[in-house]
């Protein structure tokens, strides 16, 4: 593996963060005085131009960007780089009125109003071309300039149009896709079921809340279409930057398990991909440990996005947010530990959201590098000391984490779950089940990427598929080519029950001849109200662990049974299996429990894949990064209680300290330990 | 009473449900199948085309019944009967593009978007029309077919439609109804109050939610026509059926105390009664005894629609919902149970929903005889069971429930009640009292029957009359015959409020002179909050019983008080009381108590009255079915543990052996016990 | 102070209710009855009118008054005057169907259907020109009658309109306000933020719930624009009234901590102030001594309103409502409570809704003064109590409640607060910390008025401040002003953050120099999940007290530090502060507690400030009203038990009784005590 850094002027970490000096042209003692604070904070780069169209174009044709230009060249002169955006993340007043049809429809056919952001319509000609037109203009100005090293397209893409001309472009999507024959698409989408069938792809409505919500292969089509939608959107865009200068590159900022889009479709269309972090710190339902390591499986989804260069952190907040529900201060340390679990898991940039507060407005609390009041707080000093370990810890830049193991996530698979009707029809918990899954195998000592069904398994030893209802052709074949070669492969309850239209596998689940490398089939799915509880006996062990939520009821055929139901009409029948099939292993649970009550199994499989298992006192959290030979081992301490870790051996950059034995690290602290040469 | 079978030709009782051939017209093989399971499972009856509209007419003027026809032979071939719905459940999208007015206008007007089902508008006079003629070309072809048992009119009607033509229609409806004279409307509904005085009947609307919701006349008047306009649509379609072969009876499918719609009006109207019962079994909120006696209740509710012959469980599920909160499976025995409750309580049918799973939409997940992966399974064990069992007491067929006891519940009544502005708001629990009182008598050890205010009471020995909040003109002098005539009467809190149009009767409650039958008045109605409590203290006994909820506070006239409450301002004023007026007992329970706690009361009258009760050991249900003077005694056990009854003495046609002594029932066991002649 | 009687030709209190006699035309029996029963209960006034648009104008252009002037006549025969309403509480069926603009639009954009009340659109031409028309009938026929004591205008005044009128009201209402100078609008509103810039005044639109509703400026605006607006339409009200006879003074009936109005606006334009009172009495929530104190914070809310006269308590009811989620009753010698204590705290009238119940509609089950059965119940004896003790304590008309402590509530600064993003976003409990803070001082001994920041300071000698979030101009100049010269001051968290069009204060918090005041900056603002939990410890106490949702973390100039954090990151930083400053002291707390819990620093303050505190024992509610050099002391016992005072002189003008030494009070009993001359 070689080093392969995002941004090789920046000969390091990139320290930066949304900046708005529109806000504020006429304080230019304020800009000037930023300038000052961001360079003591050790920031090297800023986000510009985010929401600045009304700014460019403040009236249709009338054109300002002398200011940027201004910022641009102050900041580069103070070797402060710039990611600009293109302005589509909220349009001005005027487009609105006098092109209504930028305008979203929502899903009861409303039409909204102007306000918000992230709400044009993707199909509309007249936004297209009004922002065609500045995105053109951006371009041809600041495209060259010495300071630009990244083009940020829109802002936080998402959400749906119920308008006619979306209707009309998802009836030509679906002519398309299904060979323009509506009896393939009936046919597909089962549309016999309650006379849903369509005499002609004109027929066809997006599901409206008051229509058709009912049709599965519809909601499932509309998402497929919203996704293409968006990315065609985008790569309209994407195309103005480009042309005027090919080597700039472009990322597009997402969110945190945003269901709305299908994010590994979009990844394909931009350079970089780079994510927006918001967790809950320090909440009153779970541990800051598991807060702190479902962070650490988000990155892990980002990171495979593009498994083949480093993600950005592009924002969190220096403090706090103030507009989740509870909007509570993080506490001292975990900025900084924050910052480098990012850098641990694949990110080469550490960005905020904000560098100074607006003064008024929707987000005027939001936390920021610079407060309303300056810079004499804590958070000013906690964020120059992110800046400090950057810049200690700049030889990590380029440098790749190397999992042996891997989860599979589809947002189709997503999307298919929550509307699927059985189980607990209002939560399946797939989500949190990907996470629990994720974070325990971790806590087990294993790296864990997180990819598609669809993507090459030949990287990996583990495959850890949690509820993988949809199988997309060839995926049953795949996992059982990577089972017979020796893989490790673990699959639960609500295994491949249809296919990708979902239409129900026929013969039996898991579908598609998974029934024959599990040695198993699922007979009953049993549904579990919420006191409702069952347990597991593991074969050999005296105790039991609990299950909840839903228990399917197996029939085995020839795999071997290593635990079994304790209660209720299906008491003693197989709970949890494994077949041995070739040089591997199919493990299948059959019902919902603690992940952490798998460990056993997690551990076995890892044992099995002949993975050496980094396995952590608790409330250590670790990763690595590795390029060129170079091992970068990241320890960071979960705890806000000084916590050790034993049989250490290197030099730390943090500390700039040789480490041989015990590495003791202070509340919520972090050591980067590279070997002695 | 001399028995009167639905279905002479089945020559015992109806085994079937829902099939949708026309999923699987490209599947031969399937369909072949199928035939070979229903044989097996002892099916003998399926329902056809409940949504074929799509399939019948794919186009509008392309007509396809040669597949249904296929189907009916073959299925008659095979000694299965057919009931063939009308296939207005659903309409085809064709309609709703070409003719917009056949969508529904929702209660903010908003016009609904083509999909789901169960959603025409009723006045639309394009849709009744192509209604017709669909219905024309299918009773055409089909009327006669000798495999066709029954006419299945639409399927589960429900809802509403705000759209210009129904407030045409229903300002039509007032008219007539109020003699077209607009001051007689003005009075009925007081509309003095809030300047709500209509000069015209054209200035009324329907309750749009954002316009009159506040005038209970208008609310009230809603609701029956709504009532009305679904009877007269339906109307229609049976109209053209019968035109083609009036000895083919009708029914319509309804569901379990269905909110929307008047049953009873709507009984009137067809042949037979039949409903749709999907219980939610084992669930976490009460017992399995009290699910299943509740379902009981349900039962009696839909008998005494048509209290002269049996009806129809025309769905159940054989294993588990797809579309409940939680969709647990039925226990092994349960269904049994299930099917067996239902013959002893007045069905002559067990159908299911649904013979074969669709491979794809909304419900590819509810349970069916038939699964994706065939009939190795439980569920497909259980059913064939059913198929048995339904063989073994087929001479059950014909024979009726005779109660002495009627529950009184009336359709307005109820949503008097709801829109009520008095008490708790939200929820005054008139459902469930009516379930309680019911279920409580039943344990008690008597049947009783459920109906109407205004249906003839000479049938029976006690009359119990919960909230009777709407005094229709007459009843309360037929109460007062009733009881003078030596019926047991109880009435509690919230009798005789108002007149049918929701006039509050002047001089005090319960009013139109229902207070001397009771010998009390009530001059204020107390409603406690959540967490109050109020308690009654029987005459003569230590204990209390608990009261919540809501307390009248009572003026004794001439009663005798039997409970007195224990706390509050009000303590140690009457809460119970009975007059004995000619031959007859007349109780008035003022508050809110677990029905459980008033058996003492339920005791009393049961002997008052003279019937015998059918005491019977915990968790265990007992019903009788009568005729030509044989007596058919169903004992069912609602434990999945054994269970006994003594002194049983008979023949039982499940275990095909003479009982005398103790009867013992398997856990969910059932048994039908003849007499020896 | 001077006696100001609002009624001189009342002589005394104002006994009375509304009263519907358009409802029992046909009924000339009940309502000379009606007549009977009022003189019974001691009944001088009642208010007319209120929803009788229909009943005067059927059909546009047919009038009927000769109703009202029968009535009107025959009650002032009988000694009893009238206040007569406008009728824009609810329009006619007519007016809606010919003119559809008097219908307003939602914030979806939905126009509503006729129906309800309170709902005109206030910027109809049609609407305020029939309501002109209407009311200047009304007004040449009645505005000198006799009996006609004043006018009351319209009913119950709320909510808003979104129409394309409203609108355009709306953007002249802004042009006028900055000075047809959008620029300045842009930099008020801060709408660089997002790309909200305006380009011109006609793209503003009002904050659709789909449209903008994330521009803080623009909400607060919009609720101010309302107030204006709903004030004009009153004002054109106003002027017929008064056009006809000058000399009758106006009210409108204001409805407790409504928030859709800023009352302090309107009750500039009316002559007296009244308001509508149903608190939920013996709710389990809390105890009945926090609802009453409660009442009586509301009750100085309303009273401050116009703080040179007495108030009206124009309705609350006699035993129960029937639109409360749970409609409980008043308790024995609750009305007479309530009665006495609204009387205590200045107003000079109780009022009833209603005299008589209405057969039927929405309200035909709350509470009356006569039942549907009469008045042979405990409801009418209570009200007939109520109206002997006023004619008893009738002296007390006209004298005025005198406080020395003042409590800050601005509505804007309500607006603002809960559109705020930060913090606990859903709910910041302004409001209740009001309730909390006035409460606990009440209980210490102090009478508190409720006024703006906006008010003159020079009455008082304590000002209490909480989350004073906006400053307007001059405000933080005049609190320094007031500390200076001696007053007492209390400010909280979320103090001093924003200014009038809410723009953070550069430079930290408390802003505008209010942070020299207080000898402290807030540094950060720390949000605790519901379930977390801080403490502050008093210096030179062991004992520490409770903090919850909220803490600053200050930095301490020159104040002196009472309280400090107990745990977390910030404990042993200060909570709690004071700064002698001047000759006063300003205390600033720095986190939620108790209010309770801050008792000591409140009597600091009050003996700071010598007063000399009115300490009662538990369970006593004690107030003044002073005039003339007369003092009349209440005494309301809020126990149902008995209750003694000790140390009590003077003449009891309820019990009739001379006290000297203890006052002993019957359950809820009362007292109002005269000094002996």
């Amino acid at each position: 593996m070689k080093k392969q850094p995002l941004f090789p002027v920046l000969n390091g970490l990139l320290h930066g963060g949304d900046y708005n000096p529109d806000q504020w042209l006429d304080r230019p003692d304020i800009l000037a005085q930023d300038i000052e604070y961001m360079k003591k904070a050790g920031i090297n780069c800023v986000s510009l131009g985010i929401f600045s169209w009304s700014s460019y174009e403040p009236r249709e044709g009338e054109y300002h960007f002398e200011w940027l230009k201004n910022v641009m060249d102050t900041l580069y002169a103070n070797g402060i780089y710039t990611i600009l955006a293109t302005p589509s993340g909220a349009k001005p007043a005027w487009l609105d009125r006098k092109y209504p049809d930028c305008l979203r429809v929502d899903n009861m056919g409303i039409r909204y109003h102007h306000g918000d952001r992230h709400n044009y319509c993707m199909s509309s000609e007249n936004f297209r071309g009004k922002l065609k037109n500045i995105n053109s203009m951006l371009a041809q100005r600041f495209a060259h300039h010495p300071g630009l090293l990244m083009w940020h397209i829109s802002n936080e893409m998402g959400g749906d149009c119920f308008c006619p001309l979306c209707q009309q472009k998802f009836v030509e999507y679906l002519r398309n896709k299904f060979d323009n024959d509506i009896e393939k698409l009936n046919k597909a989408w089962w549309t016999t079921f309650w006379s849903h069938k369509y005499s002609c792809f004109e027929e066809i409505e997006p599901p409206f809340a008051n229509g058709s919500i009912d049709i599965m292969g519809l909601m499932l089509e509309w998402r497929r279409f919203t996704t293409w939608n968006m990315i065609d959107c985008m790569k309209s865009e994407i195309e103005v930057v480009k042309a005027a200068n090919p080597d700039i590159p472009v990322t597009a900022n997402l969110m945190n398990m945003y269901n709305g889009l299908d994010y590994r479709a979009l990844a394909k269309e931009i350079d970089v991909v780079s994510w927006d972090s918001y967790p809950r710190f320090h909440n009153d339902w779970e541990s800051f440990d598991d807060t702190m390591r479902e962070l650490a499986y988000s990155h892990a989804v980002f990171r495979c996005l593009k498994k083949d260069k480093p993600f950005m952190l592009m924002e969190c907040t220096p403090s706090l947010t103030n507009w989740q529900a509870y909007n509570k201060l993080k506490r001292p340390g975990v900025m900084r530990l924050q910052a480098v679990q990012a850098v641990a898991t694949g990110s080469d940039t550490v960005q905020y959201f904000q560098i100074r507060k607006s003064r008024g407005s929707f987000e005027q609390y939001h936390g920021a590098v610079i407060d309303h009041a300056g810079i004499d707080n804590r958070v000013f000093r906690e964020v120059s000391e992110v800046g400090d370990i950057l810049k200690k810890i700049d030889s990590v830049a380029g440098t790749k984490v190397n999992a042996k193991a891997a989860l599979l996530f589809d947002w189709d698979n997503r999307w298919a779950i929550q509307d699927m009707q059985a189980m607990c029809v209002a939560d399946k918990k797939y989500e949190k089940t990907l996470v629990d899954f994720w974070r325990e195998f971790n806590r087990c000592g294993a790296e864990v990427d997180v990819i598609s069904s669809l993507d090459d398994f030949s990287d990996y030893k583990i495959i850890i598929a949690p509820m993988l209802y949809i199988l997309h052709p060839g995926v049953a074949q795949r996992l059982t080519e990577f089972v017979k070669n020796g893989g490790q492969l673990l699959a639960t309850y609500l295994t491949g029950y249809t296919d990708e239209n979902l239409l129900c596998h026929l013969g039996g689940f898991p579908g598609d001849n998974l029934s024959d490398l599990f040695g198993i089939y699922s007979e009953e799915m049993d549904t579990l109200f919420p006191s409702d509880r069952n347990g597991i006996k593991f074969r050999g062990f005296e105790n039991k662990i609990e299950v909840f939520d839903c228990c399917e009821i197996l029939k085995v055929k020839d795999a071997e049974v290593i635990g079994r139901y304790t209660d209720d009409f299906y008491k003693d029948t197989p709970a949890i299996t494994v077949k041995c099939f070739g040089d591997g292993s199919a493990y299948y649970v059959a019902a919902r429990t603690k992940a952490s009550d798998l460990a056993p199994i997690f551990e076995q499989m890892i044992k099995n894949a002949g993975i050496m298992p980094n396995v952590m006192p608790p409330m250590i959290d670790y990763h690595e990064r590795v390029a060129d030979g170079e091992v970068y081992r990241f320890y960071l301490n979960l705890s806000d209680k000084e916590n050790c870790v034993a049989d250490v051996k290197g030099y730390d950059l943090i500390s700039e300290k040789e480490i041989c034995g015990t590495l003791t690290l202070s509340g919520y602290g972090t050591a980067v330990v590279k070997n002695i040469k």
